[in-house]
């Protein structure tokens, strides 16, 4: 999968390309990645590469020749999708990443000051996306996250194959706490169901525990997820509650 | 303000921490970043930070031990958030990054791998963030998300002191689209009513198109902005649409 980033601030990139999973899948040539300048693509004879808003109001609008030629030079085929990361657009959730991750190629547009002109958005973008409810100086971090949400999906980036399966916003519940070595530490233990090895009350613990934690942190999240009769009954408990407990419903 | 931040890749911070407001705020010493392998702090032999998880399933679990002795060893004082980031923690907003801006230091442990024994988190963490429904390699880039976010509210990051007032989020409603020169780019004009010289009709088309945007691209969100009756109205109009316009209702 090839990705392209156009940014003003190519530089800021390198060192998160250089560890970690992206960095694995750049060396397994499973991705490829091309960043770009926009400032490189000016026209302006002092390579400037924004302006003041039309309309008034604080701040440096990015302007569309640099950003258009920028564009034009990269010679995107149709079906790329060309992202604009910026907090006016639709969440990035899973199911996009997902959705990214099918593509042979991406483009992402990291917009800086106070955004990008919108003739540009309007017509050479295809999806504006947010990755949460926060502003940030720019839009490479944004572009990073992006980056590393689909590069883990892409076949042979992560070892184990099924780590990809169960985990959250797959099933929009979250996931259940985890524990390792030692058993005791600190005088904390971890649960003994887990050292059971009975697997099906396993699964109904874990599966407790992330009801649990779904319905009290994100309320909203668990409305849109696919519950059998005996997680209802479970959250139906659970609404006799005030707040999480610490080891699950009944410990 | 104080960041310490937990992680097993410190090096992937480096280059995000040169350049752009971040580097702005440490040059100007608004913030102090310090960083520290969880690696260094293992006890084992081999500086192993990870073992299997409990009651089985893909992937490794972070132990308790390194983060428990790295977290001892930086001496944090009661009141300052430690913060886990983590798929299943509560969402990070701009209201919480306003709250995280009004502390003096954060602690910031990214997690990776499967995720932290659960001991630390409810032992040893306040707040467990999520930046957004995907999953991603590790806790770095989240991690860089939040910094960024919290210290560009800080005085003096930016330079006007208006670019934090007026933008996404602050309100619930997204920001309008901003346009700059030339005027007139490949045959697309800019909004004749930015022009214009009228303040008010330009603080009217603006909100609408904020409105407009709001109501077609996260309806859960404008649910909980604060809107005039002028604004209802407009919204009950853009009810008979099915989707967002191009340069606003009427045009």
């Amino acid at each position: 999968m090839r990705f392209d980033i156009l940014t003003l601030f190519p530089e800021m990139f390198e060192s998160v390309f250089s560890y970690g999973i992206i960095k694995r899948a750049l060396d397994n040539s499973i991705i490829d990645i091309n960043s770009y300048n926009i400032r490189d693509f000016s026209e302006d004879k002092f390579n400037r590469v924004d302006d003041y808003p039309y309309g008034g109001g604080p701040g440096m609008v990015l302007q569309p020749q640099p950003i258009y030629k920028a564009l034009k030079s990269i010679d995107i085929e149709g079906g790329t999708p060309v992202i604009y990361v910026t907090p006016a657009g639709t969440p990035f959730t899973q199911k996009k990443a997902e959705e990214f991750a099918s593509k042979k190629r991406l483009v992402i547009l990291s917009g800086h000051y106070e955004g990008v002109d919108e003739r540009i958005v309007e017509n050479c973008v295809t999806d504006e996306v947010s990755i949460g409810d926060f502003v940030m100086s720019g839009g490479e971090i944004p572009a990073m996250a992006i980056i590393d949400a689909v590069a883990r999906l892409l076949p042979g980036v992560l070892g184990n194959l099924n780590s990809t399966c169960d985990e959250s916003f797959n099933n929009n519940i979250l996931e259940y706490p985890q524990y390792t070595r030692p058993y005791s530490f600190k005088g904390m233990e971890v649960p003994d169901i887990l050292l059971s090895g009975n697997h099906a009350e396993i699964y109904k613990w874990r599966r407790q525990q992330s009801l649990e934690r779904s319905f009290f942190r994100r309320p909203e999240l668990i409305k849109k997820a696919n519950l059998n009769d005996q997680d209802k009954k479970y959250i139906s408990q659970l609404k006799r509650y005030g707040k999480e407990g610490k080891n699950g419903l009944g410990k």
